[in-house]
C-alpha cells in the first residue's frame, strides 16, 4: 500500500465557539486505511444545519477537534483492493451524512443493511464527521482537502449534475427525497412542505419531480412565496398573514414533510392540513421534543406521525437519477472554501437562498494548502 | 307504516352525576322513523368506557337526557321499506359505536363512505348515543328496551357467537381488531398490547387469531399475567416490577396497540419497544393530550405514531368471521339490565375481568317494562 502524498487538512472546530465562525485550519489524522476505503480529493462541500449543531455541541458533546461537512463531492484518488462497488481513481463521487454502517460485520445479520437501509443500521451507523469507525478511527468531514471513507458510502455522480449542485443533495436533498419516495409521493397526491429553507426547497422540487398533483409550501410570511412558485410549488400558505389558514386548508394534503424544528410550532394545525390516512413526516428535531400532540386528530383521520433519517446510498443513487431525468436544479451559492467561517455565520443567520456550497479552488489543491 | 306497539325506555343520564350510578329509568323519543331504519328489541348491551365519559360530560358537554350503551345486541322487530342490506324481522343483529354516516347524502361523494370506511366519514359520523341524526333525531343507546338505527349500521351476528359475547365486540372488540388488521398483524409479526382491560384483552385475542408470531402484554404489575397467558399472550412485561423493562425489550415489536389513556404514561419507553418501521397505534385518548414526543426515535427507526377509530360495519363483519373461525371467546360477565347503575360503578372501579354485558331478561320485554 503506497503512502499517501497528500495531506488531510481542513477547518477544525476546537470548541463550541467554532460555530461562531472560529474554526481554524489544520491537519487531521484520517481513519486508519482499510482496503474497503477510498480517498477523495474534495472539490465541493455543502453547508448543512447539522454542521452548526455539531460545531456548537448542540446535539450532545462534540469530540473536538472536529471537521464538519457531510455534503462532500470530489474525485477518487485512491481505491482499496477490496472495494466492491466499482469505484475507480478519477471517478467523481459524493458522500452524504453517513460514512459507515455495520454491513453485517457485527455477528448476526443486520436487516437494515441487508435490505439497503444502511441509514437505519442500528449497530454501526457512523456519521461522516464526529463519529468513530468500526476500526477505531475518527470521522472527519468535508470542509477539507481530502476525505477518507468506506467506498460503500461514496456514490458516483451522474455527469449531468454539476458538483456544486450535487453537494447539497447529499444530505439536504436526500433527507427530503427519501421520505417523499417512501410515503408514496407521486401522481394523485397533494404534498405539503413546511418551511422553505435548504431542506424545504429540495422538498418542493422532489415532490414535483415525483409527479405530485399539488405541492403547497407553508411558511410564516409570504417573503419566499415568489421563490416557492419558481421552484414549482402550486400554492403558498403564509401562516402569520392569514389567521384562518388552518381551517381554510384543512384536510387538503396527503403527505407533509415538516422541515421546521421548533417546540413551539403549531404542530396540530399543521397536521390538520392532512386528509384521511395522511402522513406527517417530521425531519426537523427540536431539542426539547415536539409540541404536545392531541390524540383526536390521529384517531379521527388515522393520521400517521413519523420521522425520517437522511437516505441510504441507494436512495442517493435514485435521487440523482430523478434529478437528471427531471432536470432538478437546486438553488446554490458557491463560496470559496477559505471563507468557510464567514459562510457558516451567514448560514446561521438564515441567509442562504437556499444552500451554500464551499468550493476548493484548484490551485489550493495544487499547492497542497489553502 | 304501522305504529309501534312497543316503547323506547332505558336508563337515562340527566346530568353528570349519572356517571356515579344515578341513571334513572324512563321513556325516550327515538329518532323519527325513516324507511332505511330498523327497530331492534335489545337483548344485550356491553358497558364501554365511553359510556362513563359521556355520562359525566367528560368529552365535552353531553346533551342530556342521554341513554348510553353502544355495544347493542338484539332482534330486529321492524324493517324499513328502503333497507338494502337484507335484514329481516327476527334477525339477530349488533350495533356498535356508530349509527350513521353521510353515505354520500351530503352532496358530493364521500370517499370514506364510498370505500367502506364509514367510521372515518368526516361529514356525517353520528355516535350511537348523544348524537344527532341527519333527520334531526337524537341518538339513544342500548341501556334500553329498544333501539332505532339506520340499518346500514346493524350487522347480523353469526349463530356461533353468543349474544353476551358479541356485544362487547361491537366497540371494544372492533376498536382493537381494526388497527391490528389495517397495520398488517399476522404471521411474522410481533405485537404488543399495552394495558389489559376490556380493549387490551380483545387486542391479545385478535392478534393471536390473526396469526401474529408473538403477542406481548405490557401492564404495570403482574396481577393480570395469568389471565394474559390464558388469553394467548406469549410474554408479559410488568413495568413497575422491572426497572430495566424498556432496555431489555427494546426493538422487539412490530406493532403496538396502546389502550392506556394517560398523559403521564411512559410513551417514549413504550415506543422504544418497536423495531424499524414499527407502528404505535394509540387508541386511548388522554384528555390533556399525549405525553411529549421526542423526535429522535421516530427518526432513527422511522416509527409511526397513529390512531384508530372504532371500526366500520365491514370491519365488524370481518371481526365476527374471524371470531367464529378462530373461536375467539371474550371474557364477559353478564349483569341484569336492572343493575346497570351498580355495574357502571363497578366498571369505573376497574372490576371487569374483562367486560360486562347488560342483559334484558325476557320477561321484562314481555311485560314491556323492567
Amino acid at each position: 500500500m503506497a503512502a499517501t502524498d497528500y495531506k488531510f487538512e481542513g477547518w477544525l472546530g476546537l470548541d463550541a465557539s467554532a460555530a461562531d465562525g472560529k474554526m481554524v485550519w489544520g491537519e487531521f489524522e484520517p481513519k486508519p486505511w482499510e482496503e474497503t476505503d477510498v480517498d477523495i480529493k474534495i472539490t465541493h462541500c455543502g453547508i448543512c444545519g447539522s454542521d452548526l449543531h455539531t460545531l456548537r455541541s448542540g446535539w450532545g458533546p462534540t469530540n473536538y477537534p472536529c471537521c464538519v461537512g457531510h455534503e462532500i463531492v470530489g474525485t477518487v484518488v485512491r481505491v482499496g483492493s477490496d472495494v466492491k462497488n466499482g469505484l475507480k481513481v478519477g471517478d467523481r463521487v459524493g458522500v452524504g451524512a453517513q460514512s459507515e454502517s455495520c454491513l453485517g460485520r457485527k455477528g448476526d445479520e443486520c436487516k437494515a443493511c441487508a435490505s439497503g437501509m444502511e441509514n437505519y443500521c442500528p449497530r454501526g451507523h457512523v456519521g461522516t464527521y464526529n463519529g468513530v469507525y468500526l476500526n477505531g478511527g475518527k470521522s472527519y468531514g468535508g470542509y477539507a482537502t481530502y476525505n477518507r471513507v468506506p467506498a460503500h458510502f461514496a456514490v458516483k455522480i451522474p455527469v449531468e449534475i454539476p458538483s456544486a449542485e450535487a453537494a447539497p443533495m447529499l444530505c439536504g436533498g436526500v433527507t427530503t427525497y427519501a421520505p417523499l419516495k417512501f410515503h408514496g409521493c407521486g401522481p394523485g397526491k397533494s404534498v405539503g412542505i413546511i418551511g422553505l429553507g435548504g431542506l424545504g426547497h429540495f422538498g418542493v422540487m422532489w415532490a414535483k419531480a415525483l409527479g405530485a398533483d399539488k405541492v403547497v409550501v407553508v411558511s410564516r410570511t409570504s417573503g419566499k412565496k415568489a421563490d416557492a412558485l419558481q421552484m414549482g410549488a402550486d400554492e403558498f400558505i403564509a401562516t402569520d398573514e392569514d389567521k384562518d389558514w388552518a381551517r381554510k386548508n384543512a384536510g387538503t394534503l396527503d403527505i407533509i414533510v415538516c422541515t421546521v424544528s421548533s417546540t413551539s410550532m403549531p404542530l396540530m394545525e399543521y397536521m390538520s392540513l392532512l386528509g384521511m390516512d395522511g402522513t406527517f413526516v417530521q425531519v426537523g428535531a427540536p431539542d426539547d421534543g415536539l409540541p404536545t400532540i392531541q390524540q383526536f386528530p390521529l384517531i379521527f383521520k388515522r393520521l400517521k406521525l413519523t420521522g425520517s433519517l437522511i437516505g441510504s446510498p441507494g436512495d442517493i443513487r435514485e435521487m440523482f437519477e430523478l434529478a437528471v431525468e427531471k432536470k432538478v436544479k437546486p438553488w446554490v451559492r458557491e463560496v470559496p472554501m477559505k471563507d468557510a467561517n464567514k459562510a457558516i455565520c451567514e448560514f446561521e443567520a438564515g441567509k442562504p437562498r437556499y444552500r451554500f456550497t464551499l468550493v476548493n479552488e484548484p490551485e489550493q489543491h495544487q499547492q497542497g494548502k489553502l
